[in-house]
């Protein structure tokens, strides 16, 4: 990149950063615990997503979900089906989602109290890891079908996360999955971070990983902005 | 985008289309198909693209590789398994090749006198779409493993591509893939794109993928440049 184009774009990233900063401590003030999934496309945000939102309804949390797309609004409408308000954001063409974005929406949507609100990113292992979306947990998403050795070759991105979440777990051994190859890269790109072994189809993992959510949503409620 | 960022972009990607250009004239004047492998991340292209080097190998063609990441030589090490002239471009946090970047490397490299060389490019269905390298074929790989509409999603990349390839058909089964709804999404985002179905582990498909490219080869050295 010329130097002109990284001035620009630190410019940007910084502005994007104030735009997160405060929407994250405004949400939190208003005990909402804002959860941006990350993952490469078609490890199965939209389906965890889809079960998360059922089973934290089911519970009687108050959730709803932003879905960032480049076209179609396929995920809103999946999501839709849990009965928890969803708005698909369409990028036209850019790779990730901005704070920017989710600020906007938000404004113009009103979804109500909340106790949750999950933004689903652009698919996509690069982009999204530079833009903080206001979030307290990013989340990042690796299917058991797509090869262990992601964090390695994505390693800004799985750094970024609060944890990771294996997805697709009941087609490990049909896809040969190295279980623990991809724990020891997870380890190594990002040490000590929490690893959830997930499958949206048989409900697998799904009440340690609404359990998880759970109890960074009372943690951060106790103590809103460790560290940020 | 901001009305400076966008101009900066143009100028960019006129740059990058003139090096293609040049690039591709050049390689097909010295009788090398350029083949640009792009998909999201683990769709499969090393695996694909290992088992295609052997199998042109074996028939006496001269073969190479150029492959992107952000970081690692993971595949670069793979894929010289194979005994293929292989080299690695890392990009160190971009999220797609540039001509230059294969133009630079092509001449630092040397790998001799070719047939066909294949460049994989960084996993990710969005920025690969809008940077030419100079290739012949763009080949986009999908997965039966990641969802069938990923073409609505990524419309931009798969409606750049000559040929779509899908891969891990051997899972199909376990995935519920839906065969259908894939070929019709294809179709309604780039009518008339000639699909093949392929597994890297089992070889079915492949056979027809090499035909595939040589006939891509034949025809084009027939006729270099055809509307390009």
């Amino acid at each position: 990149m010329t130097p002109r184009i990284l001035e620009i774009r630190k410019n940007l990233l910084k502005r994007n950063d104030e735009i997160a900063r405060e929407l994250r401590s405004r949400l939190l003030a208003d005990g909402v615990l804002v959860v941006n999934l990350v993952s490469g496309p078609g490890t199965g945000k939209t389906s965890l997503l889809r079960r998360t939102l059922t089973e934290l309804r089911g519970r009687g949390f108050r959730v709803a979900a932003l879905v960032g797309d480049l076209a179609t609004d396929n995920d809103a409408r999946r999501l839709a089906e849990t009965g928890a308000p969803v708005r698909q954001i369409t990028t036209d063409g850019l790779c990730h989602l901005e704070a920017a974005m989710v600020e906007s929406h938000l404004a113009a949507w009103a979804p109500g109290p909340l106790d949750l609100l999950f933004i689903e990113n652009v698919g996509n292992l690069v982009c999204p890891a530079s833009y903080d979306l206001g979030e307290s947990v990013r989340a990042v998403l690796l299917s058991v079908t797509e090869g262990e050795d992601k964090p390695l070759k994505y390693p800004t991105l799985f750094h970024s996360a609060d944890v990771a979440v294996l997805t697709k777990i009941d087609l490990a051994e049909p896809c040969e999955f190295d279980r623990a190859a991809a724990l020891s890269n997870l380890a190594a790109v990002r040490p000590g971070i929490p690893v959830l072994e997930t499958s949206a189809r048989t409900g697998a993992g799904i009440d340690a990983w609404i359990d998880f959510l759970l109890a960074a949503r009372s943690r951060l409620a106790a103590d809103p902005l460790p560290g940020r």
